[in-house]
């Protein structure tokens, strides 16, 4: 294993440049920690292109499996001391190793997907929400996720880190509006939306497969999108609430379109 | 109404301070912004020490349902030059006003509450999951809230933020193990608990009064607390998920229990 003592080195300086949307889109690349992550990131198929360890992370360091799997990969794998390794970590409990991957984002099916329940997210912009229902979106065996209009970055430090290592696990794609639309012609199932002006409840009967569209935090969904819905329902809130967080109100839609359908790990 | 223009004024000095945790346990103040905020303080009873006006929003300035509550409570009015607002508002997006209230802690009753349903967090230490917490629990009819262990701050910026104004709808008391023993001891219904090695599933009868304990991000719920529940319960998971975040397992399971009983102000 190559070590890395300078901060000059250009690996340093490439996850440094990482912290950045822009450097991600130019390169394709982001950042993720920790061998949880490393471990969600071999199951579902990624590619490392780098692993870094804290030198005195001893049993990072010997995480026989996830070593085999970036030296099988090609990957850079390198040991940085301590206090290097914490300053490019980014955060206040740095998780060792710190890896780069190759981002991945599914083509646009020219058929509507074979899932049963896809969630689409007009325009999200808190990177901490995107990874938080991307979480919640695995846990309810929903894997296919459109991002449409001006969403945030679900490769960013703060929405990968708050997926919980979801992210690796979901088949994204970007959206617009047109592409939408056309999705939703050709859609044989339901096309839910939450909206305030409901007058069904969100507890009711859907007609699979579903697709399952969540409005933006400040805006919710905007009527071209809510015209396109086969069902709008309401989650019904106390008086005086004007709305729920946008991850605690996906978390409440898909639990309740996927329930029955989830496998559980215990069951 | 006052005009303040330099950054050495105490009370801008007061409103930086209110940033820490100590300054704020010291004096019992905290700082909210925004008149969706003032609204809901206005509203369930807070009392304003100071409303603080950015000059150039005059709309805000002309809120006259909010400018006489102050007056009324002897709050300290001012008004501050757009640059110097922005800097103590300590936002990318400020809002106006900025003011600062005092804290509102409910004693422990010597009986049991008579709410049907109590939110127990046991040591939640993300503010931002503390502040959606709050707005899920308002929006779900439950409004008694204890803070057990090592709590983070409901009062902190980001938790008030987070909570869109809930805060000031929750009544909340901090809690020891010892006094949370004892009211489970006296709890005539249900003392509920999510537990990944739990057999039953989260949807289920309760009874009411229903005491809802929710554990940490990192540890879940300790054996000890896990043992005082009369019902534990899982929330399915899919493969390869080892938990959700606390903010939406909280949100399914608030639903789960009230959701018969919110009087949706649309109904």
């Amino acid at each position: 294993m190559e070590r890395i003592s300078s901060a000059h080195n250009s690996l340093v300086g490439l996850v440094r440049s990482l912290a950045l949307r822009k450097h991600r889109k130019d390169t394709g690349l982001f950042v993720a920690q920790g061998l949880e992550h490393a471990r969600k990131a071999k199951l579902n198929g990624f590619t490392p292109h780098t692993l870094l360890f804290d030198s005195d992370h001893a049993a990072e360091m010997q995480a026989a499996e996830i070593i085999a799997w970036g030296k099988a990969a090609g990957a850079r794998l390198a040991a940085l001391p301590s206090s290097l390794f914490t300053r490019i970590s980014g955060r206040d409990n740095p998780q060792s190793p710190l890896m780069i991957f190759f981002q991945r984002w599914q083509p646009l099916e020219d058929r509507p997907p074979a899932d049963p329940c896809v969630l689409v997210l007009d325009s999200v912009r808190d990177p901490g929400n995107l990874g938080t229902i991307m979480r919640t979106a695995e846990a309810s065996a929903t894997k296919r996720l459109y991002l449409m209009g001006q969403s945030c970055d679900p490769f960013s430090p703060e929405a990968v880190r708050a997926s919980a290592g979801s992210v690796f696990a979901m088949k994204m794609s970007s959206l617009t509006r047109d592409q939408f639309s056309k999705i939703a012609k050709g859609w044989t199932g339901d096309i839910v939306g939450t909206h305030v002006e409901a007058a069904g409840s969100f507890r009711q009967p859907y007609r699979r497969p579903v697709l399952l569209l969540m409005g933006s935090e400040s805006r919710g969904l905007p009527d071209e999108l809510a015209a396109a819905c086969t069902k709008l329902v309401r989650i019904p809130m106390a008086q005086g609430v004007q709305s729920l967080n946008l991850a605690a109100a996906t978390a409440l839609m898909l639990y309740e379109l996927q329930l029955p359908f989830i496998t559980d790990q215990r069951s």
